[in-house]
């Protein structure tokens, strides 16, 4: 096994591990932080757009993880530390024992993702989603359904902040974004590229559930509280999902599953199946 | 407004909101913590099946809330103290500044929640969910689409811990649920019961998109990692939610959206829409 001992949480050769969770809050020169193993098993995988930098492992977790060790580039580091050794270095008791730093894939314009869009596309747009929890629920819904890309507004945080990743099962390493300005301007160019724009809010007479596509479609879902913007609401066609005893409204990454499992596993559309 | 000003810490009336993070591990005799506006509305509102016992609030937010203080039975008292009085009582900085403590209702049996089912009734089984956030999301959802009730196996965490009423955002107050001991035991009371038992699991090859109820319905869920037990998935019919490109499977509360929202909001059964 190809791994590097560390025995001292200041060892200079991890020191871009040391701190994570204040570093998370000033980002980390086109870095990010992955853990655990299933993010890992993405990162290392031919799915991923990211590339892997260095791995920072517990001693105890290097056996079973000998097939992606394996499969990392060989000029990838892997260091392996004692539990405690481990907890010193990252600054927090990591029960994972599983870190990786990953470096950031060129940053995608809006118009390089709409450049060949396709009749059987599906794109999701959020729209001042801060959540982190929500945006890595949001991308996980987004892989597991298959959806050319993600679209952010201005007001989105960043998906490659560690929670987020996590929440993500690694789909923020996999599905393609791209981070635009105002959301309406995400719309506009949405429609210039051919693409139908769904607006999910509670205000929509329509309802997602008799909503058929016809062709290639955007969902845009908004943050909880405020939701969607009316000039956004305006420039698309507005659809919605009853609620039961006037209960509140949807979670955004549970209206995220709802609108692409309608886009994509409605059995009244086999040609849209994936 | 009748509050109660609290300048101490340590003041007696208050004991029951003290030390809250740490007392959510050990449970507090029958009673619950709920904090933040939205639970706070629902646990007053005549949908919730909990009592009020105790409303402690900051001195700021009163004034917000003085409809919410004048819905409450007069002899819930409302405690109002400054900010960091408020962070001493609870032992962290509680930022929404609202705290109440609630009585857990009388524990419903399986057997009193199914003896009345109807024909456009949907029940949610949870099996194994043991994570906070799932628990709540998976309230959350059942309440949205209006869900008769939720069964719990013996191997779920406690819907009254804090952070699950939280993510709910107070549909744990509201939507009747029992605990039952195993998984199979609680699918066989259902099928006894005349209501048809989904089990939502990757190996189906039937898809819930496919799938028309003609009656009552159950969709039994698992916990993500070993999912499904092979003695529930055998009892149940099987449906699944196929995914893109070898991603992994959903999260449990996306799942039980995406089965409440086929269920109840499909097009197709305009009988069962609601």
């Amino acid at each position: 096994m190809r791994t590097i001992s560390i025995h001292d949480p200041d060892d200079p050769r991890i020191a871009g591990f040391r701190h994570i969770r204040e570093r998370d809050l000033t980002g980390r020169e086109g870095l990010f932080v992955a853990e655990g193993e299933v993010v890992l098993r993405v990162l290392a995988s031919a799915a991923s757009r990211c590339r892997p930098r260095a791995i920072l492992l517990a001693q105890k977790r290097v056996e079973a993880l000998a097939d992606v060790i394996a499969s990392l580039p060989a000029d990838v580091p892997v260091y392996a530390a004692p539990q405690v050794v481990l907890d010193g270095i990252a600054g927090f008791a990591l029960h994972r024992g599983i870190l990786a730093l990953g470096e950031k894939p060129a940053t995608a314009s809006v118009e390089a993702l709409l450049c060949d869009v396709r009749a059987d596309d599906v794109f999701v747009v959020a729209c001042g989603v801060g959540n982190h929890d929500n945006m890595g629920g949001l991308f996980r819904n987004a892989a597991a359904f298959g959806a050319r890309a993600v679209l952010l507004d201005d007001l989105c945080c960043d998906p490659f902040y560690r929670k987020a990743i996590r929440v993500s099962v690694g789909a923020v390493l996999r599905t393609p974004f791209a981070v635009g300005t105002r959301a309406s301007a995400l719309v506009e160019a949405l429609r210039a590229a051919g693409v139908e724009v769904l607006a999910l809010t509670p205000s929509a007479t329509e309802r997602l559930a008799d909503y058929r596509r016809s062709g290639p479609v955007a969902v845009v879902l908004g943050s909880e509280g405020p939701g969607l913007p009316p000039e956004v609401i305006g420039r698309c066609r507005a659809v919605g999902v009853p609620m039961a005893g006037g209960f509140d409204s949807l979670n955004v990454a549970a209206t995220s599953a709802l609108a692409l499992y309608q886009m994509t596993s409605n059995g009244d559309h086999p040609e849209f199946k994936r």
